[in-house]
């Protein structure tokens, strides 16, 4: 059999009646009076397995005793409908073979502690909520690329070791670079996308990203994954606009193939059908004195931390971008906004239910005069940019961009408060296991 | 207008006769007598704009002497049929407005040698062959995930900051984590991968790699971007049935979208309609004995280097498999041969035309006993590889996977020999920079 004809329980459910062979995980055993029941895995979903003494082989019957959590199986026997599983089916099992044994499982139904459960994050994976959270990860991701393909954007993969640093240098982790002194692990392929615009237009990269920050949050990991994309002719409007339809378009995916999944998570789907609707807008100063007015001391001037943002959406059914933040609290990249100096064009948007900040985007500074200025002003060192900024040498355009945290997406979307279980194995500063 | 409504090149083709505005750069400009002809590029496309004086503002017809290479500009005019251009479309320009200038662009038609270009990658993408090679990179990388997800295949990243080790030990890069001492940039998610089959049944990665290697040949990177599946129950046939159907999946998606850029690259497409038919496949026993005929020196037990890849497939119009390699040339995780204990259940993805090895995969060593001995031997930290073990002690099933990696792939579709121009901003050993 070539390994596109083998079947799956995704596949049984046309072929009631029939008799075939599966290969999977045991997940539970239940006996009820002559009936042996077990809960069985193959990796495309979860169904039930029917051992009835007289019509499943004596010795099947026999050895069901010897199955445990997690032994490997080769299941034989007659696909029948059920109501309960994903594609409701069952099977009358005719025959099993165990494949590799598995004694004592450590994760077992009971509950255990975090660290426990991070340890053993290579097992973990197997259980039900985990199941679903990657499920829908892989669903997110994908839906991501299809949208910037299906909108003629370019893949442009950015570097990893870079001596080019977008945003904060102090929190880099550094690599011995052969004989050329310290190379860093990027925190963002901007620069690099900003430079791949006048061939493609739009262009998006895809990777992991590195944090050496000492934060133990439930927002943070050391290694994430982000998406980042930067688009010509792009003003900040169209960039929050882009976002919108991005975010959107990646919801409905979520909600046509993913529902079986939020399930698992008891994510209520309505919640993110509401999502589908215009999302709210605030200039940061709108914000800023919508805080104040809600109780908040924040002061105009002051960066937007965790509370702040979670104040601001936690009565909104959909996310808030803030937009226009004072120059002081964003990066040296961003454009200078004509009608308040004192600003930038710039906008963080805010996923609802205080699950914060998921893009930040901006508005990059097209002028070679202004860029160099701020790169001095910030006491980069400028040779480090003589490359950045000859991109506005030569036929510099307006152009917008954004990054979007994919375990923040996840997070919210699965309504996992903790990032640290939307990644398969996260990075924390005490945690670089299995 | 939203930016979903903007018109590109592309979009022009149904739109002869109407007057559109379009955003983007001067490629070269000439005269001929009374018309005056530039090269417009926006990201979409090329076409040609001409101006005629009497049809197009005076003004815009005085400033043309401007229009330097790389000058970003607004075009308005009418959409005129072309027969060049890819698009079949051209402009007839009724006024253009300079946005950005350039002057003295340092990469001109003229030659430049290498290491001017790579230091100057930032600019030298916008070069007619790397605007092409990277549209049909960004094809080639979605046309594979494509296919993953048309099979079911999840997506599971594998972390870059590990300790578990998958091949190499000395061609490492190494960083300070924290208080914890030195994680290392990962070589392969493989490991992974393996813990993840018995959630998923088929996942793959896909993200950028790293060899701390001190080559300098035309094969290497010390940052490269891979894919790595790995199938639950698929023996070593299944592995390569399945690689060769991902190949010829991708090849059909360049032939189908891609051809116009491979004429830009001078790639012949009857080349690659060629690799549609069957793959060949050597055993390594055999591949050694024809490359004896072939009069190469190889002795059974050495393993494959580039000159005996490129002798065993260079009179072949398709990508060639070795399998069952010499176990003592192998990594520590592939599958013991029981035909043939010397060797283990292995193979190599050879493409045509002396590009080399393009996929190594294997099947996985399932028995928790010979893995653990085959990590002593080859004096590996166990302590490291416990949770990599652990999964042949719940439910160890039949395994197999594979890296592909995407430069190489890219360098063979597009007939480029030298990986350093398939990644946007190549990384090798004496080159940290743009």
């Amino acid at each position: 059999m070539r390994w596109n004809e083998r079947l799956y329980i995704k596949d049984l459910v046309d072929k009631i009646g029939e008799t075939h062979t599966l290969y999977g995980w045991v997940q539970f055993t239940r006996k009820s009076g002559k009936i042996r029941f077990l809960g069985f895995r193959d990796g495309s979903s979860i169904m039930q397995g029917v051992l009835v003494q007289g019509e499943t082989d004596d010795a099947t019957y026999e050895m069901f005793k010897d199955l445990r959590q997690e032994t490997s199986i080769k299941m034989t026997g007659m696909v029948q409908q059920s109501k309960q599983s994903q594609y409701k089916v069952e099977m009358l099992v005719k025959e099993i073979e165990i494949l590799g044994t598995s004694e004592q499982f450590p994760i077992t139904p009971k509950e255990h502690g975090i660290d426990f459960l991070l340890s053993n994050r290579h097992l973990w994976l197997r259980s039900k909520k985990q199941v679903a959270l990657f499920r829908i990860r892989s669903t997110i991701i994908q839906a991501i690329r299809d949208f910037l393909f299906e909108n003629h954007f370019i893949q442009m993969d950015s570097p990893i070791l870079t001596r080019s640093v977008g945003e904060d240098p102090a929190g880099l982790f550094g690599v011995d670079y052969f004989d050329m002194g310290t190379a860093y692990l990027a925190q963002t392929g901007q620069l690099y996308l900003e430079a791949s615009i006048a061939a493609h237009a739009n262009v998006f990269c895809f990777g992991p990203t590195f944090r050496a920050e000492k934060s133990k949050t439930r927002r943070h990991l050391t290694e994430f994954w982000m998406m980042e994309a930067e688009m010509a002719f792009f003003d900040n409007d169209d960039n929050m606009d882009f976002q919108e339809d991005l975010i959107k378009y990646v919801i409905q995916r979520v909600l046509d193939r993913g529902e079986w999944y939020l399930g698992h998570l008891e994510r209520d789907p309505e919640v993110l059908k509401q999502v589908l609707g215009p999302f709210k807008r605030y200039s940061y100063s709108e914000a800023v004195e919508y805080l104040q007015s809600k109780g908040s001391e924040i002061k105009w001037g002051e960066d937007l931390g965790a509370p702040e943002e979670t104040l601001l959406t936690d009565d909104s059914p959909v996310p808030a971008f803030v937009y226009d933040y004072p120059k002081e609290v964003k990066a040296f990249y961003m454009k200078e906004n004509v009608e308040d100096p004192r600003t930038v064009k710039c906008s963080d948007l805010l996923a609802p239910e205080g699950f914060g900040e998921i893009i930040g985007g901006s508005q990059r500074e097209d002028s070679h005069e202004k860029l160099l200025t701020r790169i001095k002003e910030m006491d980069l060192p400028v040779e480090n940019y003589e490359w950045y900024l000859d991109l506005r040498k030569y036929g510099t355009v307006v152009h917008s961009g954004f990054g979007l945290g994919i375990e923040r997406l996840v997070g919210w979307i699965c309504g996992v408060p903790h990032v640290r279980e939307t990644i398969p194995f996260p990075r924390l500063m005490e945690r670089v296991t299995p």
